[in-house]
This record gives structure tokens, sequence and C-alpha cells, in this order.
């Protein structure tokens, strides 16, 4: 049954793209004299009923899966999107360029534990964390030695763990209701662990995968800049295997792990921020921004994590154009390249508009999966968040409702320097870090109408944006 | 890869059940003193730091899988949860007798459509509706006529329709946001259909599945009482499948399927409801009652349908044992036998509290699958509604926030007339009905915090209402 099942999805996926719903008996537009709230039902149903963020996210994603900035695979998603923008009737497309730094994984990657003195080796499935160094001649065989956080490795000190593999395993906080809050929490130790386990004399670092789930896949990710320096390879491990290396060494076992890795860096390369935009018909100067980024790791399909705010940008535009919806202001969907570890295309959009002086409006950025919205962030003054807050009523019905929380999003974090107000749409979180850095973040792990409503309300609420100001 | 995926899923799925997650350091109980925000965060906390009901499930889908009233599964499936309440330390655990329908799908289902005179057979998808007659001889071979209504199939008439096999090929309105409106609305031609289409001499009838989904699934279920009567074979086809011949024939191409099922009934069959329960300090004699039905459709493992519902409440008594919450009213589990095609627990359920005059205070029923909860409908009194409407900031911060819907749910529904209030968990709809009834409501598509998070919505909810009285 199960090969059959994966046979199945697979012309799904495929079919998907060749069959559509029946289209509408006639088309829908929004008039002048329509209420706010008929407006925000026209977009829903739009993308409810036409919908084609989930059609173009099948090819991001089968066509080009691998995006890490510098990649062939991320040149080709430049292209793919800037030809999709191309196709829409849009007022203007263009590539905005930027220098991205430029990373491999190389071929080999594995690893295997042996207990004790024992010859008898298990492979643990290891993940190099983006930016590490690889392994020298034949890989490294070390004894590993585990903490649950900065204070033990203090404490275990330079005598300890001298010569050592490190095995950082902190597991989330099950208890935030908020996926993100758990992993802001733990992803300490993937981003300031490696440097510190080399500081007292590590040989290498295995980061428990900063996930809530129990499962083999070890989720990649960023380490912060003096990690990036660390000259000692470091990997992401699954937290089964993690679990498992832990409870040996908590019977008293000795653990040793042979990593082997050929990741190494390259020169930084040139790449480019996809841009589309919709003229505003009162003031195109000022500028809605919106979308995601376009670099993804590269080791599933960046289904999630972001081909989904890609394509939710990109439909934002579509149902603009389907509707027929003329914009007092200009809105702008932007792909920002190398948001993964870099962020030079958030640095480069930033520069732009700073250099050109162009007034943003709000920045809406989609960047925490493809899941059914929930509501969005806010970063902003107190009496625009109120004004937001004061819409909740014509978005309750489709399920996004809170408004509550803070924050915007890295690729548009810069921009706040700009007096700019900022959103990030904020998803269901709870199936995020099962798949997030990892080989099952693939299309088939996206659901179309909840990847759909999540356009809509971006949609909703930048007509209401575009409508009211901020 | 993707065979390695799954391998993973599965050891995943069986190590679950052997390690957990870091335990506790110190046990955290409910005081009398507590606030009820304080008494709700430690609901949630406890089931998601501790949740068992993840793991019971793997046990019930993969275990006993096939629990379809009458079968050897539900009873096996009986006998699991009467064992797994039985060691919880609950202060009654016991079966209540009900009688129930006993239908087989049989070893064969298969079809094949050829398109005008061609010799070349295509296999199809199919899957008997709950309840349909098989076929005879070698099979049922007849040329399909297309439906998308029931007045579309008057007017075709007699003449058109005798001796072919019906489509019913209408898809879901993909405008409603809450996909059980769109199942609402379509699965009359499944209920209805096969007698109808029996009247205009059609010789089989196929339904077009009930979801949102582009894909290969067939998807079963119960038909209406005539239609159960119908001497003439129904089954589901896949979406993809309705589309390809819906295509076919509105190019002008004559499709004839081919289709075999040797399904059948037998004598009703002895079964139960399962109850378990802890008694109330103050009213023992009141009841709170809730669960979900243990019967699930043969195609599957039944893990949303409702293994999901079934497991939230039991985990709710053991959230009530593990915080040491002293009820005051009684507070009840039933796992009810025979929601899917028959409702003769509930039936016996009702006729047990009404001839023993049992108060019930309110009945919650989780048959919605086990998604992240986002509130409850209520079918109650408008007092009552307002009152339970005014605990909506305790239950805001864990996604649960919307208690504007109507309704109770199937087997909690004959209580009504005992003017029982009754409550509806409403999880996120839009997964739903990719796996309803299919061979894909599977275990690996239930997320540990979507179900857990459930649960606690739940005993958060019994907690007030057990509390406050409604």
């Amino acid at each position: 049954m199960k090969k059959y099942l994966i046979f199945s999805l697979a012309i799904a996926g495929t079919l998907a793209t060749e069959f559509a719903f029946r289209s509408k008996p006639a088309q829908v537009v929004v008039n002048a004299t329509d209420s706010d709230s008929t407006v925000i039902k026209k977009i829903f149903d739009e993308t409810l009923e036409n919908g084609k963020a989930y059609n173009d996210l099948w090819f991001l994603c089968k066509k080009v899966p691998k995006r890490l900035s510098g990649s062939v695979g991320a040149e080709k998603a430049v292209d793919y999107t800037y030809g999709l923008m191309k196709e829409m009737g849009l007022d203007s497309v263009w590539l905005q360029e930027c220098m991205v730094p430029h990373w491999e994984r190389g071929a080999a990657e594995e690893a295997e534990m042996m207990i004790g003195k024992s010859s008898e080796k298990t492979r643990i499935n290891i993940c190099a964390l983006g930016g590490s160094v690889g392994t020298i001649g034949n890989g490294l065989t070390a004894e590993v030695i585990e903490v649950n956080n900065f204070d033990q490795l203090t404490e275990l000190g330079k005598k300890k763990i001298e010569g050592k593999i490190v095995l950082f395993n902190h597991p989330f906080d099950e208890k935030f209701v908020c996926t993100f809050n758990a992993y802001g929490e733990a992803v300490t130790y993937r981003w300031a662990g490696p440097h510190l386990a080399e500081t007292y004399g590590a040989v290498g670092v295995l980061v428990r995968s900063m996930t809530n789930s129990l499962d083999t896949f070890p989720h990649t990710g960023v380490m912060r800049v003096d990690s990036l320096k660390a000259l000692i390879p470091s990997a992401a491990i699954s937290t089964i295997d993690a679990e498992k290396i832990s409870a040996l060494l908590q019977k008293g076992s000795t653990v040793s792990v042979h990593m082997k890795m050929n990741c190494q860096w390259f020169a930084d390369a040139k790449s480019h921020n996809v841009i589309g935009e919709i003229r505003g018909s009162e003031h195109p100067e000022q500028v809605i921004v919106f979308g995601g980024h376009l670099d993804a790791w590269d080791t599933g399909e960046g289904a999630h994590d972001d081909g989904a705010g890609c394509m939710q940008g990109i439909e934002l535009l579509r149902i603009y154009k389907a509707l027929k919806i003329k914009p007092k202001n200009t809105i702008r969907c932007v792909l920002w390249m190398n948001e993964e570890n870099g962020g030079r295309g958030a640095a480069a959009y930033f520069e732009y508009a700073k250099s050109k002086n162009i007034k943003h409006i709000a920045a809406i950025e989609s960047d925490a999966g493809g899941f059914s919205p929930r509501g969005f962030s806010l970063d902003m003054k107190g009496e625009a968040k109120t004004k937001i807050r004061s819409w909740v009523p014509l978005f309750f019905a489709y399920g996004v409702y809170d408004f509550t929380r803070d924050g915007g999003g890295a690729d548009i974090g810069p921009l706040k320097e700009l007096g700019t107000p900022l959103l990030g749409l904020t998803p269901d979180s709870q199936r995020y870090f099962d798949y997030h850095h990892t080989e099952i973040d693939v299309y088939e792990n996206v659901n179309r109408r909840e990847l759909h409503l999540g356009a809509g309300a971006m949609a909703g609420l930048v007509y209401m944006i575009d409508k009211y100001g901020l």
C-alpha cells in the first residue's frame, strides 16, 4: 500500500498541474461600491477557487528544489519566478542584484556511531550545519560528550571537552504553544554552540535537530558569525539519534562517532531579488511591499520554507489582477534572496529603499510556512496596531483572528530603520518544525487550501492598508 | 529518498512508543487556589509535554486499523480501549452493549474504464459505498452517464439513464472556508444518489469522492436508508478519475466502466460502547460526557476519523488524573460504536441515559479530525452560549477562539432530546477531507501536538463547565 501511496501522490502532484477545478461561470471583479467585507470575500473566494500558488509551487519545488544562495538552483529559481511574474501582465518586473555567500554541502555526508570498544557501527543521519567546514582525510572519529546547555559546557571545561565531539542536546520546550518560541530558545545551540565548543577544544559538534518531532531527520540551519569561523565540523543529528546517544551515555557507555562531510566555501556569487509590482493609481511612489525568500536550504525542496511565502506573494498580485483591483499605492512582491545564510537580498532591498528615499506604507513577510493562516504579527506604532486590530471582524470568518503578536520578519526587518510598519503572516505553527530545513520540506507536505488561505489573508490586509493607510 | 522517507516514518512511529520526551522534573498538580487561567495552562502544559494520546493512537491505528462495525477489528478495538482505560485507575470502566449492522467490503474491488470501442482498459480506483450490494458474476459493464446534480438526473430521465452507470460528479464548493460546509452540500449525491439513479433504471452508480483534493483516492461513506436498499452496486471514484471521465464525455467520447465488488451484508452483530469515568466529588449522579467514535471505515486506519477523538477523550481523563483534578460532577469518556453506518452506539447510550434519567450537564464530541483546535460549536440555549463565550479569553492563547458555530455531533445528538447542551470540537478543517474515509486516513497524517492541543481544549472546557455549570 505504501508504495502505491507514494506513486499516487506523485501522480496527483503532476496531474494537479494539468487538471484544474471547474472554472467560474462568470468573471467576478471588485466594484467601487463593494463594501470592505464584500471585497475581502471576493479575495478569499478567488484564491480558494482559482488560486495558482499551489500549482506554481509544484514547479518551484520539483524543477528547482535546491536553491541555496550561490547555487545553480538559486539562479534557476530567479529565472523561473521572473518568468512567472513576466507572464502576469504586471506593470513592472525586475531583478535587483546582490552578492551572496556561496557554501556547498558536497556529495558525501555520513556518520556512524560505535559503542564502547565494540567494532559494530550504527549509521546515524547527519546534515552539516550551513557554513560548516568539512572533515579532513578519512573523516573525524572522536568520543561524544553530551551537554544540555551552555552552563554544562562551562562546568565540564576544557579538560573534559578537549578532543571530543560535543553533542548539544537541548530539546524543544513542548509547553510553548507557538513552536517558534521553542525554536527561539533552542536554536542558540546551533547558532553559538560550535564556536563555544571549539573554544573548549572540541574537535567537532553535533546539534540535536530543531524540531518538536521525534524522528530520524537531521535539520540543518545557519550558525552565528563566530561559529561560521570555527575550524571544527558541525552537523545536526536527528532527535531520535540524539535521544539514543544520550540514553547510552546516561547508562555509562562510551559513544564514539565517525563523521565525514566534504562541504566547502566558494567565492561570493552574484544573485538577485526578484520583484514584480502593480503601480498605484494615486501614489505610485508609495509602496506596500510583501513576499517571501526565494533561497532555501539544499536538503529538501524549500516548500514551506519559503517557496510557500514566495508563491503567496505572487498569488496576491494575481488576485489583484483577476479581480481588477486598482491599488492607490504601488503594491510590490519581492522574492528575497539569501534569507537563510546572509540576508544579502534584504540588505540590497533596504539600501535601494533608503538611497531612493522610497516611502513604504507597510511591509508584510510570509516566512512561517504555508499552513492555515491565524493572523499577523505587528511591529509598528500603537496607533497603527489599533487600526489593524479594528479590522479583525473582517477576517474572523476566514480563520484569521490573531493580531496580538509582535514582530515582522528577517527580510523586511531592515526597513524598520526607515519607519516602515512591519507585519508577519502567522500561520498555524504546529507542523512547521516537522519539516523545517530537512529533506521532507517538500511539496507533498503543503496543503493547497492552507496555502491559498494565507495568500487571501495577505491580499485582504494589503487591500485594507492600501485603502485606509496605517 | 522516498523509500527511505517511508522507512524512517515507520521507525519514528515505532520508536515514539519507546522513547519519551524527558519527563518533568517535578509533579505539577492543580491546587485549590489556582486561578482558572493557571489551571488551563497546567492542562495544556500537561498534554503538550506528557500527552499519551498520540502514542495510544499508534496502537489503535497499527494494531486494530480495520474497525468497521461488526468486524473482528471493531471488537479488538473495544478490547484495546477497554484495557487502556482499565490501566488508568479510573473509578469505573464498563462496556455498554449494542447490536450493530454488519457489512463487509470483501476482497475484490476493482474497476477499469474503456473509451469508445477501443479494447484498451484503464484501471480506475473504486471503493464500494458502505452498504452497497456487490456485483454479480463477472461484474458489471455499462456505459457511463454523468450528472452534476439531481436536476440533470431528472432532465435526462429514464430514457437516457436506463441500463447505464450514473456518475454523480458534484465537486466540493471551494469557496466554503469550513470544508464541512462543502461536504454537507455535496454528500447528498452519495447519500441519496444511488436510490434516485436506480429509480431511473441505472444499473450502477459512481460518486465523485467527497474531498477538496484532486487526487487518486476513492472515499467511501454511508448511504441513506433508501439507497442502502438499492439493488445496484454503488462506489466512489477518485476526483482525478471523475475529472478524467468527465473530460472524455464532454469531448463526446463514450466511456464504459467495468466494475467488480463482492461486498455483502451479514446478520447484525453484538458490539459495545466503551466507557470510562472519574466520579464527581459533589454530584456523582450528574455527568459531563465526551469522546469520539471507535468504529471506522475499513479503508484506512481511522486515524483522524475518529481514532483521534477517542484518544483525546481518554487523554482528557489522563490529564485529570495526572494533575489530580477532582471534578465536582462525574466526567465520562464514551467511545461510541457504529457512528459511521448506523448510530447504534449513540442510540444505546441515549436509551440508557433516558431510562435511568441521568442528568447530563454537557456532552462534547470530537469527530472532526485530530487537527489544531480552533474552537467549539455550540448547540444549547442562548444563556449557556453566552456563558461559554465569556471564557474565550482563557483559551485564546492556545489558538482556541471560535465559539460562533452551531451544532454538536452525531453521537451526542440524541441527548438533545433530554435537554443536554451539546458541544463539538472544531479543529482546523482544511485537511480533513484529504484523508476522510480513505486508505490515507493513517497515523502518519496525524500531528502529535495538534492532537494533544485538541485534548487540552476539551479538558479545559470540561474543567470550566464542571466548575461553573451551564
